[in-house]
């Protein structure tokens, strides 16, 4: 319990940074959908440490095999078992710090937890983790765009105090992958690249918002009291390492509003039974359902917290006040990569939903 | 599936807002613990509409009435059955809009969702469904003091633009319930007043932000992939009626510090194995695992839809452009009652988390 | 957790023999169906105590309330709340016995399990406790008629050592009702009925047999590994009070027999595309899946716990030997109350597994 | 969804008997438990095809590649990933055969539920599946027996119509592995062995009934309603592949007795707070909560459905009546292969409950 996620679309996942592995097992799947396994590939790829200068130098191919649940390129109904090997997990860099706590890292929080910990490297605290629910969610991606035509895109918005000016209607993939940054506002990504370099020539990082959209998302997904789209989307984002925020729609700026500027209006939309809304203040979600509108929100990570510099902590053997000054190979702002990471998880939950609605009304 | 919350305390709710009643069976409940029921009912009380000229003067006495799992005030282990009635359900003022979507409320989601709606009342998207949970979660609170010593406190921290100045340290119930607005800073809360009183006055409505502490919570709790502590209070708190934001400790302002800023460095506590941090930008959690400092967060809640005030909207059964002036008995800012629903749903994310960390580590 | 039973088409039961009463929630019930409440009663009126001299003579009316979840007679795909009274319980019965464990009673290790036990009555542990199941079953009956057409129809084939003649395709609801016994073999249901007397009349109990089928299920329902039709299916019967023993299709005489004799051809079926099965030894499932025949089975049940003699066993509080004579209001024998239970648990699984198939394959 | 089991020890399972492999993922395993690799690769050994000649002579060395959640030989408390690789799959036999569904295996009825089917091989319903449960189940022993001392063992104790005369409280594993049947009474052994013998020359197959007992149970676990302890073991053994029947207990024979025949009286244990039952027909059972007796139960398996002889059957292009005659590397009988799996899937059920009564009750 506890690596799991999803209810009708579900996946459960294993690993460790340092370790045989990761991966990832897919229930659920619709029968009879044709994936393209290059595609899959590609979204790690864009996950992938030592694609840019701007992030961890870690060099790991994470090559994705798919074990079971696909016959002859398309998929079976039973489970999808996917694997990524560890290619370069570097033990060493640890061995120095294995016995003070890492600040703001998990290392505490582990041994707090279990009593035991792999101190090679982040064990599952580390954001080598999210390599699995990638490779899922990239399966997902395909599905959901196979059975109703739902397409996911996210970007960086924010690094540290640079803010990107973006209209989310126009945002394309091609605009996202254009710079490293990831971010379609090319101005703004030169200057979070500077931010960037800056933060690690000082052995700092920095943190960053990522915005996304989902769109031609059916009305009527989502239920009514837990298991709001807004809840499920919100418990998917805030499980990616790091992740200190979650928006939908308006966000904490719609708290400020009066109901008055908030409301969105509807109006017909001609040759549709499904009307519009001529605001989206509300995200695409109404009462925790899809309204059928661009579904809209945000993600606040915080710096990443391998800093190279010295910290103040304490010994997990003696319990003193130690110093610590962490090596090893990590990025300086994590908001490029987790683009990707984003996209997988908002895939995950709606089509958990897609599957949740047709299950329940047919 | 879709009206449960949680894994091993765990709420199933039913009811809508104008019928029979509404409820919850909690499962998994500690056996043995006494539970006070007039503490049960003074959570009720706070949520109550009618309590204050600030809120809905829907009447509803909110008695709760306990129709099992417990035996001579001490919990049995078997499901406890809670059971509020309706009492002041008034359909008449849904009568003429029944045709009529109201803006950025649910119902036209809950038609393309289900094919049919209950127009009486918001159903199950009415504000009234949290009546379950609040009755659930000051169970879970009880249980919660009993078994770990965790409290958990929420209070009004901002209405529309008015922010107040708070220590999270220094609040006290006491503070919180000093005033109608639930705001521990005494200046903001009579500003906050007025500025309820003024939207109120104009039919419109204001939204808000809720900040919340949990304390005593011990270290270890959470999970450290798709269930970790955050993740799942964002879902929690994601579900409440109106909420547009949620964020954990340092949340969307962490985005913007450098780690060297953000991470929180470890410092002995003299007499205890478990150390403590010197500042908590985590809030309490560190690679989705309590560390023992105080989990911190808050959430933001949209203006009220229902406005008295002329709205475009489109028809139910022609699909035409109509206007709507929607009439009832609604709150003009969801802030003060939202209170006890944030504390009930944070607590009963702990409560479970605390079951299943003595589940799988004893 | 485990008062819940069903992944989509879930239920969640509450209530002890002793208190204010029992009932369910159904979650993700389809909506827009019409639901006959009359035909819900009526299935509670087979279950209840006090309808013939053959069981307990406990006096409850067992009326159902319907709480929520639906308009107009049709359900709105929101939980439904089901809340049965208990009107005539009668503590007194148990005040002599409460420190003494019945023998084969769940009293010890309802104790060992939670340290706490309602001695009033046997509390979770009653077969009052399927009131509720089979109020939330006589609900999935009807949605599964009207959502796929199938019919599920138990009856009583042995009492003690005395067993029906019956071929399972002649089988109607108006044979099983015709005597007390519900045994369509009217010859065998007089023996039964003299055999219970017997039994009655000298303080003891008697087991028996409920043989059941499910007819017009579609091809398809089942999950290849562990949630197998017959899996889920095994669970819910097996999880009725006293029940100690399940078979779907052949059963343990299956396992004496060679492939070659087991095996169940196909043969074409006329204008349909779905062969059958020139015999069913299967059972109606094959590969945890059904293949469109009728789903048949049996349940094997204990005799009743509580007989009216001097037993021996320990005491709850000293641990010694003592003895002990229970009183009160019990079953003879229990297979005649259980036809609808058993047929309650068979529906709740199979319109689970509808709504999962096509949730997964549409 | 599907392919998991349990809730708080929970595996999930993925694989076809011809792909790239077979494996599960176990989450919520208890931390710092040391676990024996050779001793998960000796349960795999004694479910191995080809390890005797009375079972399929497929060569698969079954070799079991653990990917994580362990660090020096204990377990993190992460999630355990298993991969068995496919080596000796060989679909050419299926070639033939690919358009005619095999009477009574799973070949249509996976074809009616996802619309599409590996042919080469039963894919999920292969009972190679069984692989991947067989070495979750040896992890799981090994931690029951760490943390309560649980110990569960399985023995063959009929083959078609020869039964075998054994007293349960006598068997051990020794007596168990001392012949290739696994029947610990050796006369009846001998018989069996050639009974199968006679049934593979014939190009037949039989069926057989396993039996099995889980001592050092502690009084407690299992839960009042649906999550019997008797429901959970039934669910398991049920989704075990050609399994029909499951009694826990006195099962079918306890339906023909009487209450004072089967009741099973209590009496003190010196040094013990906990008594223990004079007989046990209950099978270690009451009420669905353990009672610190010995479980015991049996299960039945149908004759294995590939037979080398003609059949009668429908093509799965045509649906035209057409005749089929299977080859490929079957066993003529499964329940000496099937021993292990019997013993991994109460194993499961029993830690999972093990923890889940620790969660709720401490």
């Amino acid at each position: 319990m506890g690596s799991g996620f999803g209810r009708l679309f579900r996946i459960t996942t294993f690993g460790e940074s340092h370790g045989g592995g990761l991966g990832a097992v897919i229930e659920g799947c619709p029968p009879g959908i044709a994936i393209d396994q290059e595609a899959v590939q590609k979204e790690l790829d864009r996950r992938r440490p030592g694609q840019s200068e701007l992030v961890s130098p870690r060099h790991e191919p994470d090559t994705v095999e798919i074990l079971s649940g696909l016959f002859e390129g398309r998929t079976l109904g039973s489970p999808i078992g996917l694997l990524i090997r560890n290619r370069d997990a570097d033990p060493s860099a640890y061995e120095s710090i294995k016995d003070r706590y890492r600040p703001s890292h998990a290392d505490f929080t582990t041994e707090a937890k279990y009593g035991i910990r792999n101190w090679q490297g982040g064990g599952r605290a580390s954001a080598r983790e999210t390599v699995a629910r990638v490779a899922a969610g990239a399966i997902a991606k395909q599905v959901l765009r196979a059975i109703v035509g739902t397409e996911v895109q996210a970007w960086v918005c924010a690094v540290g105090s640079v803010c990107a000016e973006i209209d989310p209607r126009s945002v394309t993939s091609a605009m996202v992958e254009a710079n490293p940054m990831r971010c379609p506002d090319a101005t703004a990504a030169t200057e979070m690249e500077q931010r960037v370099r800056q933060a690690r020539s000082t052995g700092d990082t920095v943190g960053g918002i990522i915005e996304w959209v989902a769109t031609e998302v059916p009305a009527g997904l989502g239920d009514p009291v837990f298991d709001k789209l807004e809840a499920d989307l919100a418990k998917g984002l805030m499980s990616l390492p790091a992740s200190k925020g979650f928006e939908i729609g308006s966000g904490f700026r719609g708290s400020s509003m009066t109901g008055s500027e908030h409301n969105d209006a509807f109006e017909p939309v001609e040759g549709s039974s499904v009307p519009r809304t001529v605001t989206n203040h509300s995200g695409g979600v109404q009462g925790g359902i899809s309204n059928g509108m661009p579904i809209t929100g945000r993600v606040a990570f915080k710096p990443v917290s391998t800093i190279f510099r010295e910290q103040q902590t304490v010994s997990a053997t003696t319990g003193e006040a130690v110093s610590i000054r962490p090596k090893g190979r990590h990025d300086p702002c994590v908001v490029p990569r987790a683009v990707p990471m984003v996209e997988a998880m908002v895939a995950l939950v709606l089509l958990d939903h897609v599957l949740r609605q047709r299950g329940q009304v047919g």
